[in-house]
């Protein structure tokens, strides 16, 4: 029986839809990958034509022009046909369920599916009825599901710690914030085990927390003065404002003195610490602005290497 | 005077607006040419340069994911540069008019347009604008329109049919459920005929069948039994919920009780029958799962067929 | 200190935002390489590779399908990567800031912003900001910025006129209509002075003229039938309703009766003057549709000219 579903019989990744279970060998496979794609990003003629004639579906069951872009323009430099379906406002409405719509997509011949989805497990659940209906060829790419996970957005900041630190396994890593929604989280903390992180933090507030957070691994800490001590490297994790329900959070600007990196608790950080943010970030809530703009931000550099990562993705996927 | 304003001079195709009026010569060749294309889709690169450098505008004044997936799919295969209009939201809410709209994208030479509208005979009127100012040369194509027709759906039933039963000539067809609401129903009885299949059933409740339709020269079937009995092909059509004025229906329990597709009722046809349906499914409601997914099903085949069939459809409008 | 930020330190034109500022030689040498790709659109293939592998990004802050339409077939006729953009329904819903959106936006490596924003000076901003962060390889330009300038819709008119006058230096011009609230009137009037029209009518009621309107070194006329004799070009404006704050006119009828273009009116300007419009049209409010499909009507050239122009700009700008 096959413990992964995401590998083939030959230990290759076949589908991408969380960074649990993956070994450290696939996850520097695909940081490796990624590093001639952050080159051709730097080209003239920003392509390649690994994908030519293969059709990528964007299907967004949530909105994300963000994350839709970032797979757009990776799918488009690797020379994919790529069309992009908004869910909400089609079939979902005409009462078709989500695995009527995958069969139909299927059934045009798509190669890849890119998968973001207000449910956790959605793009899991598609694989495994693609598995079950013979069309494992068909390859899935979970862009976020619920608040589960966003593995692109896991491996882009391992490939942004990597290229600034070279060496995982010497690092304190700081995760701070809005633990309890963020599916980028658990895709972080998991991606760091993996890849040899010896000390893991993760600051946040008590109600900001999820159950069991101690049993991934890390450290867990309320005070950010204390939580940041000595820190290499500092992920701050976005608000999620709009998934808060009822009163966590006493008030924004509350958050902000207690949670907000600010260029003060910055100083308890290493001097060459590095801070990264998911985006799109609230400036003045949980990051002031001298710090997501000042030396130490490599927040726009996620940015970049997030196509590469996705570029790497998305052909490893098709060549397995 | 020409009969047919979708044919040229030399009774070659020039726009497909319906299949009402086109010869059993025409419609096989559509056939013919989309076999191809069928093949093209099972490659590694699934693209072929024959509207390279063509620009197809989807001109949607109605929503529907769906159907614009199919035909941008087709035309990113045909290597066209595809423009998706999404036109509520747009023109039309600054008080310009239909055919303002389209003079103005044909004046950005346009080289074929896609359209989809509420109103039946819109596609008619475009073809028509087009000719009176000397513009046929744009091609259109007809994704929808009102309850009038929907021709490339009708001809992927068609592909689909002649895939599985090959002679048309000695078949028993039926089509079941909402006949009235249907502008799938119009092109495929149309094309039925055309290609000689001898008898042709229609299976609905009183209050879903328009007017004359026994004029169509089908026999009509309120009891679905009766109906299905010896039938070769099972058409069913997706119950129109979002069209219904009115209390057309006592219920949807009641609808699936009398022309639900079951597994029982299917046994009333033949044993090889094929069973049909132009998506998206009510499940539970014209057609059981256990039919949807079952070994008589040719639901997902079809959609397989229709990249084909528009395939060969834009690249015959192309070159005629 | 360089007096034009659209300019280069070699005098080349690198953002393209207003026409203001620009001068008579680089004007016409927009024009002048606007004239092959008009020819390119008459082709089988309307492709050139000039623009292959680059990134367009149509930054879309408002709604504007006809605009973002000609930017996106001119981008793909140049064989450019284009990534559309509606920003209303995304990040700034998030509470994005405009500038982090462009930083992000800069990171995945684009080549060139088209924006289209409801404030005035949102392009020159994003321009700006790119030169502040050492990105100034990512060009701008501006498909339209509140009430302030949309200078493609300029240059496609001047290609116009010169298309069918061939001398601007011996024309008289007039501008009707909602001046007010018109950016195409802008860009209009400043590149009309430019290129060296001798006589610049603008003809409006009161409440639609700008303060300091005569500063623009034109002749202000309230009486149409005044203001349309002899002139060489009559280019109408749209009435933008849906800009109007209160009871800046009575109603659309008297508006029509004093400020439409009719036939009648039309005879007091020279017998062969032309007609131009930007669109979309209101028939029977500010034109009459007798004028607007009638034989000095080149309002439909307008749109073709408008590609041509386009691929003008960005090939420019992209090899700048």
């Amino acid at each position: 029986m096959k413990r992964n579903p995401q590998l083939n019989a030959h230990g290759e990744l076949q589908h991408l839809i969380t960074l649990e279970g993956l070994s450290r060998e696939i996850l520097s496979a695909i940081l490796d990958t990624a590093e001639p794609f952050a080159e051709v990003a730097e080209r003239e003629v920003k392509k390649v034509p690994l994908l030519r004639g293969k059709s990528v579906f964007n299907l967004f069951f949530e909105n994300s022009t963000r994350t839709r872009t970032t797979f757009e323009i990776a799918a488009k430099r690797l020379s994919a046909d790529v069309i992009n379906l908004n869910i909400n406002t089609s079939s979902a409405a005409k009462g078709e369920s989500l695995l009527d719509t995958v069969d139909n997509l299927a059934a045009m011949q798509a190669d890849m599916f890119v998968v973001r989805h207000a449910s956790s497990g959605a793009p899991y659940l598609i694989a495994q009825h693609l598995a079950a209906t013979g069309r494992s060829h068909i390859r899935v790419v979970n862009a976020g599901d619920g608040r589960h996970a966003h593995p692109t957005q896991g491996l882009l900041d391992m490939y942004t710690i990597r290229h600034y630190k070279k060496d995982f396994t010497r690092l304190t890593v700081a995760v701070v914030g809005d633990v309890l929604h963020s599916r980028v989280a658990r895709s972080q903390i998991h991606a760091l085990r993996t890849l040899g992180v010896p000390e893991i933090r993760v600051i946040a507030p008590r109600t900001l927390l999820p159950a069991g957070v101690a049993d991934m691994g890390v450290r867990v800490f309320q005070d950010m003065k204390e939580g940041l001590k000595g820190v290499d490297v500092v992920m701050m994790l976005r608000l999620q404002n709009e998934r808060m329900q009822g009163a966590l959070l006493p008030s924004p600007q509350e958050y902000f003195k207690y949670y907000g990196l600010t260029p003060e608790k910055l100083r308890l950080a290493k001097p060459d610490a590095i801070v990264m943010h998911p985006g799109p970030m609230n400036r003045g809530i949980e990051i002031d602005s001298a710090v997501a703009d000042g030396a130490h931000s490599v927040i726009l550099p996620q940015v970049t290497f997030g196509i590469a990562v996705r570029m790497a993705v998305m052909s490893m996927l098709a060549g397995s």
